[in-house]
């Protein structure tokens, strides 16, 4: 019995360190989760959006593009989202960020503007999500129904 | 004799509007049927793919990828949706053209292998659909799920 | 009775297409025009230019070039046109709004600049004009000539 | 008498050494000349194509785009236009090369397809054509015809 014991001890540290190189991820199933959200709140208002969800890599897993929305939003909500997911916080802050140092504009895949919004899993970046179509704060609104719908 | 020329002149405004420079294009709730049809096809067979559905100049309209795809496929089903929307022609027919043309290889928004389909309205051009994934083969099968849900 | 039915069966084939997923477009005699208008207007005071009239999804339809005009305006005036025809708004709109905004500069596909103006029929978008190689309000004034020909 | 033309005969060389410094270009009226012969040349059996003309620097001078041309010819066009020009050289030439040399796939700015053609005066390149939207025989037919008109 005690034999048991001090096998267990010993090998707790393998068993952990097996399990330790784990990340949690975004399934598609969240992502269409994340995205109805979204988009209903969208629909409310009659707001017309494209509304995009990505991984921690901003990567896509899921583009929606509600009718008539303009064909420029189709790129700008991957940018915030991929904004979002790569430096894993809101592109409101980079919006912020500008105007006191515009610098931050030369910066690869920084898209400044309201409505994107990283997704997190204990702490964890798991992904983001992007929404682009009307204006900024409108786009944040939409976004952030969708990260709550997670 | 008069109601005739009554009739003549009710229809005159909808014969003029159907002429005119119209074209048909793809819905969103189109989008995702076509989607729907072409996930289900790939789940038959435990198939992991992105699907990309686009309007008829290359535009996204929807995405979604199967969890589990490898990464490099979101690009690719959007190469093969674009080349099949901005030529009007299966992906197929350019993996064929190659191998006696391989100039084809040189050409921009060309994707040389299946997975790509064009879809029409009454002979026109309305979008298209990219998968990737799997075998090429496989991707050509599952995409054509996908365009006879439309 | 009978010919009010038969009115509305002949009736029917009309409406249904006018009311399924129909968009109008620009043509190329279309672009013509609102280049030839462009282009007069430009050649009143002596203004080289290169002028650009894109569809809906910032596609070229026609550009032209009058001699002499700078290189660098062949790229601009395309940026400006995609500008306006994906955003659906004047590139002045954009000009305005960086110097209190200048997050939207980070924005894919925003030109900045006054000289691209969108081209709607019936209020729907149908595509765009870009006007570049002089002064920005002169652009502008150019730009405005073609789409008041339209 | 005689003299004077004695002078005027030693002359001549270096009235031409300083006027050496100079090269033929393309005008936008000798562009829409030729555009138009190939416009023609196309309507003649109802073909839709993207007709470019560019100058020796492979810059627009010209593009319309026939209604119901495949968007992808936009791109393809301006590449064959820019490859002639870039090259001096038809792209049926590159297209012929690439089945003993695919090697050529990999240099910037080569479109293996024919449907380009450079313009000469007197030896000297001034610019190109580049059509795209039927085969490549028949873009070809339609390049040379406006090749013709210059």
């Amino acid at each position: 019995m005690k034999k048991l014991l001090i096998i267990a001890l010993v090998l707790l540290p393998f068993f952990s360190f097996a399990q330790s190189a784990m990340q949690p991820y975004l399934t598609l199933e969240d992502a269409k989760r994340i995205s109805d959200a979204a988009e209903s709140r969208a629909k409310q208002d009659n707001w017309t959006v494209v509304i995009v969800v990505m991984d921690a890599s901003g990567n896509l897993i899921s583009l929606r593009k509600v009718d008539g929305t303009q064909i420029g939003s189709i790129e700008v909500a991957q940018a915030k989202a991929k904004s979002a997911a790569l430096f894993k916080r809101s592109t409101k802050v980079f919006q912020d960020a500008v105007v006191a140092n515009p610098g931050v504009l030369s910066l690869p895949n920084v898209a400044a503007i309201e409505g994107g919004l990283p997704i997190f899993k204990d702490g964890v970046i798991v992904g983001s999500i992007g929404v682009s179509g009307v204006t900024s704060a409108q786009d944040g609104i939409i976004a952030d129904a969708g990260v709550k719908a997670y």
